[in-house]
């Protein structure tokens, strides 16, 4: 007889039949995965039957707990003060945890934001933050404690403590085509987030091209399964589904999308990356329990005192706010052939066009080049004349530009003067 | 770029989406595999795509045809005789191969029988033969060749070189739960049948408690599906439906089924085991284009034409067909506790029981018990009376009888004296 109370056989059976998993079964499944009893290959024809069979909302519940539980859960009800964080989905030129997390802590609202790399045609936060000169992504949790209480917030590495099985998850789901899925991705990310510590959650799910999932329906099925495994385990968790049809910002790529944060830091920027950092902030506050008005948000922004949040967190972390950002040695220009209106500019392909100049990376080993990326002239509904830039491309290997000029053949439309664009808004839907 | 045509993560996509793959695609994934290219952990998430969602016809036959050319392929056209063999897709008791063989050896047909060991509950042809002093179950294809060129038959485990894919995917459905699916099942058979160079095949698709196919539609699906793959391949195919409801034979075990088929092959025997023989011998013939008329093949085992292919067979192997076979050092008797008449004795029970006793193994590399199993007194539809033995248990080890009398609880059930029990025939339905 075997020591161990389960069989992997009938586990991978019990959901391939289309059985309910039992506590026990999710439990152990899980904890003999993370001890490596569950071979690779085990582990990958369950979530394929998951991804094909699904699972109820009480075995997603007890699937992130088990990942929880496979490793540390921090706790943060020791700085006296609520803690609230954001998690994105995934989209192009999506940089907004970089100016929502000072600007949330302006208000008294500790941000423990641990976050990513980049992987395929979106960018990743700590690839971002590497652009500053000397800015370090790893912290022991005792720094995040310490920074936390001193700054009120910090952007970093998850350490390798919170949530082992979703790690080894992770990289299996990737190269057994089962990522997306939606209990697959709820507990992965809720996994990681709840283990975490924070008191309020607020999910930002993208929708369009760029993202993920590319539609409203299959968004709020995903959004609602997150915010119920976050509701369940009493971490007050409200979902935005926002637009990505097209780029947020006018910028895809680290160094750029540094720039870029730093210009709504200091009361600038695109309206459609304020809009959202102020919305999503307006979220995390009401949900940390310390609600603040639109207006009094956006004003942080205005008068500075989230720069200043920034500036004392990008320091505590060994980076030097003031230093020149890295830029890229070569551009390229996308110029509009005709005059009339932008009526199109596609997430997808500008995030490939901007992965391919080395913004972002094919396997998780590769580094980045933190000056490459895409700029953004004009976004759609915007006026164009002949011969006017639409993009510029950046990159330190000029070789590269061929391949990122097909992503973009497509990409982009001018329709003829005068014709009329509905802009989506940015946030499409609230889930809680 | 990679020097690989196709990306594994797009192939289980594709099935994962229920798309058809690609002729490409599946040439591809199957070489990859072999080559080791494609991981396991690829491999069992692609058959549990395929467990879920299926294959079609023309899918199916392309992934056999990929199988067979993973590997050599025989010919046995140089013998100037047609070749026939048969496949069982398992069974308690079924030790059919072992008159069967040399009794269409008989008829100027050569038997090229590959055959395989026992994995749980079902024995292996190659361990009932290991019971014979001497006989030995690997030879090269020059020694096949010869002795079906001098003998006619040949009972001997398939080498390396047949289908290394299925070998490998063999192995990693067993411990994925992926083994109960019809294409799966289909491709692995058909895929050693055809490699191995027979003429003609006779598939035995077992229905009932002690096969894999516990309903007869089941087991059609399945037979439809192997008999239309030999067919497109060349080699005329022919499947009978046969009962596994109840133990074939009187005996389950390595050495207890030699001295049945030993029996059948001096003209004596259990009528159900001679039925099947014979049908399936018939069957086999007439694949072959030797058409043989039913009592002339009864004939052949009466007159003992067959037992002599039969020890010239076992002699060419190194075998002495006169040598004692081995006993158990122990044995119990399960008795009947009432007089009536046997309604029921069950195949999975009797083939637990056997397996218990030490006849089967659970892991491929554990030795097996060439004495133990179990022999049976009695069949449904048998009168019995208070304190007549049923079974009797052999084993080495009588610390297994408690586990074994555990797999019998509730296997064999006595109804009142003068209750009429109907029994099956053993050949349910003929697909070719």
């Amino acid at each position: 007889m075997s020591p161990e109370p389960f069989d992997a056989v009938d586990v991978i059976r019990t959901k391939r039949d289309k059985e309910h998993l039992s506590v026990g079964q999710i439990d152990w499944v899980i904890d003999a995965y993370t001890r490596g009893v569950v071979a690779e290959e085990q582990m990958s024809a369950l979530a394929m039957a998951i991804f094909l069979n699904g699972m109820s909302r009480s075995e997603l519940e007890r699937w992130t707990q088990a990942m929880i539980d496979s490793g540390e859960r921090l706790d943060y009800s020791g700085l006296g003060i609520p803690t609230a964080d954001k998690h994105s989905t995934g989209g192009v030129g999506d940089k907004i945890t970089l100016p929502l997390a000072p600007l949330v802590a302006t208000f008294g609202v500790a941000v423990p934001q641990l976050s990513g790399r980049g992987l395929g045609h979106t960018g990743g936060t700590l690839d971002k933050l590497e652009a500053i000169p000397g800015w370090r992504a790893t912290l022991s949790n005792d720094e995040v404690h310490a920074q936390l209480a001193s700054v009120g917030a910090v952007i970093c590495a998850a350490g390798p403590g919170l949530a082992p099985a979703d790690k080894k998850l992770y990289a299996l789901r990737d190269v057994t085509s089962t990522v997306e899925s939606v209990p697959l991705i709820a507990s992965s990310i809720m996994s990681k987030k709840i283990a975490e510590g924070t008191g309020a959650l607020v999910l930002d799910v993208k929708v369009g091209s760029g993202a993920f999932m590319k539609d409203l329906d299959a968004a709020r099925t995903l959004a609602r399964a997150m915010v119920d495994l976050g509701t369940d385990a009493g971490v007050t968790t409200v979902a935005l589904l926002t637009d990505m049809a097209t780029p947020l910002g006018l910028t895809a790529g680290n160094a750029l999308e540094v720039r870029e944060s730093v210009e709504v830091l200091a009361g600038g920027g695109p309206a459609d990356v304020v809009d959202l950092t102020v919305a999503l902030a307006v979220e995390m506050l009401a949900a940390a329990g310390r609600p603040v008005e639109e207006p009094e948000v956006r004003a942080a922004l205005a008068d500075g005192r989230a720069m200043d949040v920034w500036r004392r967190m990008i320091i505590a972390q060994g980076g030097d706010p003031d230093a020149p950002l890295p830029t890229a040695a070569a551009t390229e220009q996308v110029v509009a052939e005709a005059d009339g209106v932008l009526a199109r500019l596609d997430a997808y392909g500008v995030g490939v066009a901007a992965w391919r100049l080395g913004a972002g990376r094919a396997r998780r080993e590769d580094p980045v080049q933190l000056g490459a990326g895409v700029e953004i002239h004009a976004k759609p509904g915007d006026v164009v004349v002949q011969g006017q830039p639409i993009l510029t491309l950046h990159t330190d290997t000029p070789e590269r530009f061929a391949r990122a000029h097909e992503a973009l053949d497509g990409a982009w439309e001018v329709a003829p003067p005068g014709t009329a664009i509905s802009r989506r808004p940015v946030v499409l839907d609230r889930i809680r």
